[in-house]
């Protein structure tokens, strides 16, 4: 088999069978097929695309490209959640309580922040003395007795896919459906999930700024999970701004509390239903999608979620009485209203310009080794489509350092205000169930 | 100015700026642009093609990637032929001495064979003594003097074209128009061509096999040409056959001293009046094409063209008796005849399977390190269309080896026959004379 004939056939639109992507993924992990193929490859895939079994060949090569994730010593149908990722995402705080108080498995391994974008483990560790440095045989343990547990990513998963990924993004080939549904589906499969809860954003602070685009997204991954045997649903939801009104590692921490309380943003809120719903339904603990819903709203207003939260932080050290009292939770010493400068109705929130405000102020990392600050960051307190008067505040700014003028200059250049009414822009664009 | 933003604007099907080809190229050639990127935008070039202006900026980026040679200090127009390759095409050795005796300067740098295509140095090498080894000095003083001189290759020319058709070749990017264009006519003007005129091939033994391919590439080349002040001509010419009778470097030779003397193939003799037109026009030796080929008939008959054939043999070290006495020329000690099988009419001569039996006997080099035996070959006995009886001798065999029979099987695998009529192929099939 030559790589040369293989680039050429998927330039000419064939498909290529799963000898043919095993040699290529193969040879790339081993240095026997250079970038400089595997980029032209890429390119070809861009203009000629895949089908939906090439898409699940790829992804499994690149799942046994390297270590995979063994949670058969959990019970249960271990169901993984993955975003797309946002700005002010809190899904994870709130969907790990919530569904593991109904009996799912989440046996979660997370990362950190990186950039506009906030990580799990960051946000968990702004409750004092939580920790994910925990073993392997601790972790199954928590899981298999609480039904949560977080650790950090160990292990070399889909070296395949970190080292397309970087070549992907200096020859224009990031994006393509087919790569980056592979991509995020050999990740989810390498770290054991049986099945996956896909939320796929869209809009002006997503990676995909486009409806259809996203849906065809949403669309490949569900195709390459059931494809591999993974029961897979995902949702397309909103970015064109934040989630919930929090962006701040302890200040979502506060906020996911607030949501198991009964008492979050209502797009979170709904969103963490909708994701929770599939979670519960695919491990089999609802006999269907409303009947998980309902289950889902009877452990938050019977504060059995709230409990379950509590027991995850105390077993992996964590301060359960933050849930009870979040003033425990790291303050900032200087808190900024951000007054509008007019009167009108919210019609744009850049989520990602958001996003980089906040990272700014230290809650999130400009490169790999910065530290961050769990206690600054940033609350809406208008969202689009609301009416704001001239001195109102739209934006609490938390910051641990008194000069925040350059980040009041971000947020005013990412929050427009409009004279006409505005609607509210819908929250769930579409869902692939099947 | 960043490579990836370039692959992605070729790639979202956007016109680059002559600043940014430049960037790319010379990037390229100072290693400051890596080998992925470039298989990544030429992936994208093979899909989105480029415009005139596009093709003819690269042409010129990457002529200046290394040296040009100077023609200046030879006096007149310098009109250099290129082919797109092929097999027995000995229209160089015909063109050369045929313009140069209507005074146009044939100042030609050439090269060697390899696989089953020719090179014009091996096969005037094959004139006792002849050899291209010759000083600059000595190369202007002779062409101004005789109006023809051959020398081999030398300088530094467009490294960047030599760099990327490597990589092409391996990434399945040879098949673009834009890039074979550019790549054709980079060489020519980096060689000191004034004007250029183009024999683009086609057919089942040329590089282009399709005729609408060939077609666009001719005027791809012709439009890069007048773009950059070259004024150039094409003519698409087929190679479903090979082109003459003789495959193989003195035979080769003796055909084209027949064709001097008017008595050549018939193919041969049309193509080359043609192509020779466009060369004598070109130069401004004569005031239209009809007039050209006048004129290039007329040093046929008179012998003048036989006459700078001699002057220019002997100019470089060449034992001209050659030409009255091909005998000569070396010879091969073994001929045998393939005789046909069964009566027919011939409806294929595959030419590159017919020039792989060539070099298997000798008369080409299998890799850059072979050597080659001048004196064997195969000289057709029929072409396409012509009928064949049973015994009767479809190719004459030149060999230095008793054992024919790989090669006989070779040419029986190349020549297929027909019950019913088979038409004569077109010569030639169009010209760009824009």
């Amino acid at each position: 088999m030559r790589m040369v004939d293989l680039i050429q056939k998927k330039r000419d639109g064939h498909e290529l069978t799963t000898d043919e992507i095993n040699f290529i993924i193969t040879g790339y992990t081993n240095d026997t097929v250079p970038d400089y193929q595997i980029s032209a490859f890429c390119m070809a895939v861009f203009f000629q695309g895949m089908s939906e079994r090439e898409c699940a060949d790829l992804t499994m090569a690149m799942v046994e490209s390297g270590d995979q994730i063994d949670l058969s010593a959990i019970n249960g149908i271990k169901v993984d959640k993955h975003s797309t990722g946002g700005v002010g995402d809190t899904t994870t705080l709130v969907l790990g309580p919530l569904v593991a108080s109904l009996g799912v498995p989440v046996a979660k391994m997370s990362g950190r922040g990186l950039g506009h974008t906030g990580g799990t483990i960051d946000k968990l560790e702004a409750v004092p003395g939580f920790h994910v440095e925990i073993e392997n045989d601790q972790f199954t343990k928590l899981v298999n007795e609480n039904k949560l547990a977080v650790i950090g990513q160990s292990g070399n998963l889909t070296p395949a896919d970190k080292k397309l990924y970087s070549l992907r993004d200096v020859t224009a080939t990031v994006n393509s459906i087919p790569l980056i549904a592979s991509s995020i589906m050999s990740k989810k499969i390498a770290a054991g999930a049986d099945a996956i809860v896909l939320d796929v954003k869209t809009g002006a602070g997503a990676f995909m700024k486009d409806l259809e685009d996203s849906k065809k997204l949403a669309k490949a991954m569900v195709d390459i999970g059931n494809q591999v045997g993974r029961k897979t649903m995902a949702v397309i939801s909103d970015m064109s701004q934040p989630l919930g009104y929090a962006i701040g590692n302890a200040l979502e921490v506060k906020e996911a509390i607030d949501t198991l309380k009964g008492e979050g943003p209502e797009d979170l809120t709904e969103l963490c239903l909708t994701l929770g719903s599939y979670m519960v339904y695919l491990a089999e603990k609802a006999s269907s999608l409303e009947d998980a819903r309902n289950k889902l709203q009877e452990v938050i207003v019977s504060g059995a979620a709230l409990e379950t939260l509590k027991v995850f932080l105390r077993s992996q050290g964590g301060d359960d009485s933050v849930v009870d009292d979040p003033s425990k939770l790291p303050q900032a010493s200087y808190v900024y209203e951000l007054e509008a400068k007019e009167d009108g109705y919210i019609s744009e929130l850049v989520a990602d310009s958001i996003g980089t405000a906040a990272m700014w102020l230290g809650a999130g990392r400009a490169t790999k080794e910065s530290s961050i600050d769990l206690a600054v960051g940033l609350v809406l307190r208008k969202k689009i489509g609301e009416f704001v008067k001239k001195g109102e505040s739209l934006v609490t700014i938390y910051s641990n350092s008194e000069n925040v003028d350059q980040v009041k200059e971000k947020l005013y250049d990412s929050i427009r205000l409009s004279n006409e009414n505005v609607e509210k822009p819908t929250l769930i664009y579409g869902e692939v169930t099947k």
